[in-house]
């Protein structure tokens, strides 16, 4: 609580939100925060190493665009030039060619970052291209390496392998039970945390964790040791968005609990205020709740699936659910 | 002399200036009309089939993008905005990689004619990006090939071969002696031109031909039928500015008066009201002036070279010979 952000105060200014992630999990949440603040702020993965952001990392040695793209097309501005903006953006070509499958929004940062260098200003005029309700930035400036502990590849039940690359940890047909970043091409030098990120956290009124491909967009977040005190010392509330199936791959077959559990494994001093899961979701709900007291948080139960999409969050309701916990309704929660 | 356009009255409304070409000759005159109007409008080639934009288009069948990049970047708001965006549009990636030498405004310029369609619509979008002092039309709404009878590519000295593509006719060794466009593909069609375009000449109080490439930048426009009506109708002045040099493959060895000769062979019927040449460029200037006269030009000998560029124009000149050329004063012209 060494933050020097005062308790916040809505009839002074808005809500200041922090949602930590990657993918489509980061832009559920921020489709959600949008509902209820207009001060967003995105702190973004960057250790993607597959399909068009990989191919321009290896190509050009810059940051995984990818999950940055998202954040933006995710807080464009409703109006139409913001709309056809994030759908310019996420277009990928298609055709078999040199360029298939690149997204438009992933070349337009590469050359961004090409000709203005400094990501932070390159993602402020991405934002004013698609009228961002709120700000992306990195986790860090420089792009990321992660690798992976894990388990279940070989005949020994107990072998540990080292596994590397997002792409390969995400879709590992063993157990997963630790990660870490480095800074990229091999260097075992710590990650570097962009320091507006940290800013970000510590002057936030409430930083979410979740949902999201747990191992390769969630925790990265927690590997960044700048990154990690911030959420560790910042006076937000701490809000963790559980998935509402495991994934395929990095952590096909885990229960709710068990996400929690790795969480705390990889951030032991981080307390957590409020756990929230989708109640259908939750097949055992007293082992969550044990969970998350163990992180010193209340479990929020609540209906946040999306009826439209399964296994996707709606963004409305996870607005709503959201906001109540924010204002501490304890009347809402099963 | 069909038009509807009223004469200019500078009194009443900004000269209204329409620049035909491609490439760094339009680029040149488009500075030079920026100084003198806010109403510019580029009426750029479509049949480019070489480097970054010859890739897109075989790859995705789209607009070659890299005439209409160039006019973008040369319109481009002098404020700080517009400047690093023209800068992005302009920037090539390096490497060696897919990428390689693709420019980031033409990557652009595709997703957005991906995603809206409509190359008017995408072009009025790219303006508004780089805040353009006025607009930027391709010549037609399609991707076009040309074509020219070459001779002296044989022993036969009056052997003529039909040679194909923009980048092998703008290179040929041999001598060109006439040009057509097609529709792209293979088809024998004849190409259309873009509405907008030619609204936009008929309109104009001034139309530019020249300077550039001149078989293939300059002359395209005269092959799009509906285009080459509108510039033979139009109640604008039409000046055509020279070359400093022949350029090596397409027009080597010509003389000034042989550019107007060869204008004069693709547009028969077409009048012209000035012919701007810089004074130090012109070996000949009776033989200029009997060609000049023979379109029904005054011939107008002024400095309009760069002293730091050679080969090129100076824009600030350029455009003072044009202002002059406007006010038809004839005491400038030597």
């Amino acid at each position: 609580m060494s933050s020097a952000a005062p308790p916040h105060d809505p009839a002074e200014r808005p809500l200041r939100a922090v949602a930590l992630g990657g993918g489509h999990g980061l832009q559920v949440t921020l489709a959600a925060l949008t509902r209820l603040t207009p001060d967003v702020t995105a702190v973004v993965t960057v250790a993607d190493d597959g399909g068009s952001s990989g191919r321009l990392r290896r190509e050009l040695g810059m940051l995984p665009p990818g999950d940055l793209r998202k954040a933006l097309a995710a807080l464009a501005s409703p109006d139409e030039n913001g709309q056809r903006w994030a759908q310019v953006f996420q277009h990928r070509f298609g055709g078999n060619g040199a360029l298939a499958g690149h997204a438009v929004g992933n070349l337009l940062l590469a050359g961004l970052l090409d000709v203005v260098g400094d990501p932070v200003a390159v993602l402020d005029e991405a934002c004013r291209l698609v009228g961002a309700r709120g700000r992306v930035l990195p986790m860090s400036g420089e792009p990321l390496d992660m690798e992976a502990e894990v388990v279940g590849l070989d005949a020994d039940p107990d072998a540990v392998r080292t596994i590397r690359g997002q792409v390969a940890i995400a879709s590992t047909p063993g157990r997963v039970k630790k990660v870490r970043l480095t800074a990229a091409n091999g260097e075992q030098r710590t990650p570097q945390a962009c320091p507006h990120a940290v800013r970000a956290v510590l002057d936030a009124d409430v930083v979410l964790l979740g949902p999201g491909s747990w191992f390769t967009s969630v925790l990265p977040h927690l590997l960044v040791p700048e990154l990690h005190e911030a959420l560790v010392s910042t006076s937000a509330r701490r809000v963790v968005v559980l998935n509402l199936v495991p994934q395929p791959g990095e952590t096909a077959g885990f229960s709710p609990e068990q996400h929690l559990d790795v969480l705390s494994q990889h951030a032991p001093r981080l307390s957590v205020d409020a756990v929230l899961a989708d109640a259908g979701s939750v097949p055992t709900p007293d082992r969550l709740r044990a969970a998350a007291t163990g992180l010193g948080a209340q479990t929020l139960l609540d209906t946040v699936a999306s009826p439209a999409a399964p296994g996707r969050h709606d963004p409305e309701a996870l607005a709503a659910s959201l906001a109540a916990a924010l204002e501490r309704r304890s009347d809402r929660w099963r």
